[in-house]
């Protein structure tokens, strides 16, 4: 494959030649990491139990009993109650293989009346629950602690309607956000988020953790898109808000509370969601920066030019695409004909542009990249000729992810911080690291290989990656709580998109204010009073 | 001035010639009707008490003693403590003239933490408490019913500060729309809401009640672009959410709840939110269309091929275009060259386009109008050719509010609907208007001149102006409960973007289930016991 090469000066910039447009054109992260990670290692999870042995059963919580189970089976049949050991594996251990539950069953039931059923038992007879999606989670907030009862959406898997003129989709909670994704692609429409887990994760569940991902950039948060909202309450009370109104300003709006709630108030059994017009040209530049400053005056000026048409801006450090480079075994797009290593920038970004006319995107990006070139902002860059060059040139984004693995494993924070400090939380773990003798590229010796950053430039949202050879407790011991004081200190979030779960919930205190703390655990007991919801995470 | 006129056939489609970009350019909606509206009568408006009778002062409530003055008086000094019943009276007085209160004192607190201490001191007291902003709502939602103590943000109005690079303002509460617009058009930002009471509408009030405007199709809703949020609540706990970030995934979402919570559930003393890249483009293209259907075809091709650049979408009915054309004196802008009056076409349409370049936004405007005037969708339309041009063209939308008053008065309903049946509102109400005798434009002896119909098409909400030569009880009568009813059946929101304030307090049922509104109160209790926020409205 060859990319055709940005000049390093302006002048001698040639005329760009971009990518084809495709009605059916795919938008950012087509690449799916999901299926291939999970199974990256075969050993068996140690239990949750086991590994927190601070974190006790509530013993307020009823052990199920076959009078229990004989009772879930006369609401949602036989077959939709799974008790074998084997395939409740599965729904005990998380997509990071770093948690595993003891549950004893797994409910899927069809209907939201049949999750009402279930719920209002359950919280009558103190059976605690843990709604399921599907199970991509990466803070295990999506698995059981102990034995709790497991309620699967999985069976509520239809698209309800959708409106061609106003873009409005109604879909139950378990339809599999790629198959949502299929469905508005065949009616000229684009589900405004997407991720990588896509081909296994659900709508409920994006919604219920208020997923962020690659298109937040241009069509804005889960907050601003979702219309309409119906979930089963802990009680078993339905909450049908399923409007399909863009407004509608008569009292509270109740179905915010459920986004990104993380399971604890109830269980999403439908959305009702805004989808944009799906742009008919997408593509992508990929360019090298000799400065996270020149990053940020790249992103200033990409919102002032390019403006409407801008879809993604993610940014990379040299680290990460040499991870990328080992793991991928391709030649990097930046690289010469006979060097294929890395180049030296210390930074890369991913721009992508999508729109509904070919020729402007492709005027647009040009003169950009004109000018960003011309005043040595941006030092070196290249533009994708076709679908496969976008999609490779976005492989050197999404490989990140796999390839910070390769060594053995992985600390991963995603955090979010203001733009001007956001970087500098990479140099620190690693400067920190370092000073401890923990962290070597080079050295096998080292428990860590490196830190790496990467992240959505737009959204002030940083992935630190700490890969590393072995879990060693130091390594933990010199991030935490070190990288949330850090965030502390910036006003950060230390969750900008995964959550809290299981494995942020002693850390909610350093993205949140004592008074926010005290209304969130206020508003948990006013909606689940016996707390049977999701328990052991959140709040 | 002289408009080009499309021709009518695509054949005979000249060339157009498109409004000039400029980078200060103004957005829709610069032709504010807030101030002249406000004074079009002098006479005293009658007192909501006396008004609805039913409606008791809530004997729990304390009566205002000289105590509580010195208090007041302790906090915010003796100049922002106003008595003086002149003073007073734009603070009981709702815009629309037809709300009157009986507040002895307005506080005007100039921090957060005087509020505080007024709240905390109001609760313990239990004296009921108006929170104020720019007085415009069109509910009765800002002033008080009885003896309401009344708090201004008025001076809470500085700007805290801006990034230029992630296009995030943070401001004071009681900034002035209009000055926080100013401010940013400075700095190349625009604040992603716009209405007509700009002037006198202060950014909290629009946060409270979370205004729809012009701008929601383009910039989507609050509930999407509000990243943080302080507010005192009822006790005088000061609520500190000011995130500067896109992405925290930390907790329930609370500030979602104060965004159209009306004042009910504390007062919002601070907002940050996401700013656009001003749009150095506009234009403006105003249709003629020969059926309902036509304007929402009109509408499904708008958004597939203008969407990133289409910016408001408007219809209106030819009736309003005839109240506006009356008013306004103007030729309309459709109008041959001899008769200036209405056309004929039944329904017209306003689209605004905004982008980054002048010349792409043009070009698919002038692509699209041609294809939906060649296949007879758009039967004629006029492109403005500057600044001022557009500003008329606006003016044809933007004045139907006013005009609609010409009679004498008018009752305003502000509803969302499925779009296919959204226009149907507009003729069973004329129809049963009509059957009762009630309506006639000729005949001044009929209460009612005309019912028409406009609004934002893209957003759902329809606006029924039933325009009345007299506030005749049996003209409220015909009207209420049936447009309630009519917008249930097709289960629409009784208020898409005013609201619910005092006017709609006992409609909220015709939007929302039993469920919905059990969970709105119970939320209301959760967070003001004693009930002293903003009592007898909402809920």
């Amino acid at each position: 494959m060859s990319f055709k090469l940005l000049a390093r000066s302006a002048s001698r910039l040639p005329r760009l030649a971009l990518a084809i447009s495709r009605n059916s054109l795919p938008l950012a992260s087509t690449y799916s990491q999901h299926s291939q990670y999970r199974h990256h290692s075969t050993k068996t999870v140690r239990l949750t139990a086991e590994n927190y042995p601070d974190v006790k059963r509530d013993p307020r919580f009823a052990h199920l009993t076959d009078t229990d189970l004989a009772f879930f089976r006369s609401v949602v049949g036989d077959k939709q109650v799974i008790t074998d050991s084997n395939d409740l594996a599965a729904y005990n251990e998380d997509w990071m293989r770093k948690y595993r539950g003891q549950s004893k069953v797994v409910l899927k039931p069809k209907s939201t009346s049949e999750i009402s059923t279930l719920l209002k038992y359950c919280n009558e007879h103190l059976l605690a629950v843990v709604p399921q999606g599907g199970n991509t989670s990466l803070v295990g907030g999506s698995v059981p602690v102990f034995d709790e009862v497991v309620i699967s959406v999985a069976n509520l898997n239809r698209v309800r309607s959708f409106d061609e003129t106003s873009g409005i989709l109604k879909a139950d909670s378990g339809v599999i956000l790629e198959n949502a994704e299929s469905f508005l692609a065949e009616h000229g429409a684009v589900f405004p988020l997407d991720l990588g887990a896509k081909g296994s994760c659900f709508i409920g569940g994006n919604i219920a953790t208020n997923a962020g991902g690659l298109r937040l950039l241009r069509y804005g948060s889960l907050h601003g898109s979702v219309l309409g909202l119906e979930a089963v309450l802990p009680d078993g009370t339905i909450y049908d808000s399923m409007h399909s109104l863009r407004k509608d300003n008569t009292g509270y709006d109740l179905k915010q509370l459920f986004i990104g709630s993380e399971g604890t108030l109830g269980i999403i059994t439908g959305i009702s969601i805004l989808c944009p017009a799906r742009p008919r040209s997408v593509n992508v530049a990929f360019l090298g920066l000799e400065s996270y400053d020149k990053v940020r005056e790249t992103f200033r000026r990409a919102r002032a030019d390019l403006c409407e048409i801008l879809s993604a801006f993610e940014f990379m450090d040299r680290k990460s695409q040499v991870f990328a480079s080992r793991f991928t075994g391709l030649p990097h797009p930046l690289a010469g004909e006979d060097n294929t290593d890395v180049p030296d920038y210390p930074f890369y970004v991913l721009i992508e542009v999508s729109g509904s006319n070919k020729e402007h995107d492709d005027a647009k990006l040009e003169s950009f990249l004109e000018s960003v070139m011309e005043d040595e902002t941006v030092a070196d860059g290249t533009v994708s000729q076709d679908e496969t060059q976008l999609k490779t040139l976005w492989r050197w984004r999404e490989s990140i992810s796999e390839a910070s693995t390769m060594f053995g494993g992985v600390f991963k924070y995603d955090v979010s911080l203001p733009l001007p400090k956001m970087y500098s939380l990479v140099d620190s773990v690693a400067e920190r690291l370092k000073e401890k003798g923990l962290l070597s590229f080079e050295d096998s010796s080292k428990p860590v290989a490196d830190a790496i950053g990467y992240g959505h430039i737009g959204d002030g949202n940083l992935h630190l990656n700490v890969c590393v050879r072995e879990y060693a407790k130091e390594v933990e011991e010199a991030l935490e709580p070190f990288v949330y004081e850090q965030v502390q200190a910036n006003r950060g979030s230390i969750s900008a998109e995964h959550g809290v779960g299981f494995q942020k919930k002693h850390y909610i205190q350093y993205s949140k204010s004592p008074v926010e703390i005290q209304m969130i655990k206020d508003l948990k007991k006013h909606y689940d009073p016996k707390g049977i919801m999701n328990p052991y995470k959140y709040i």
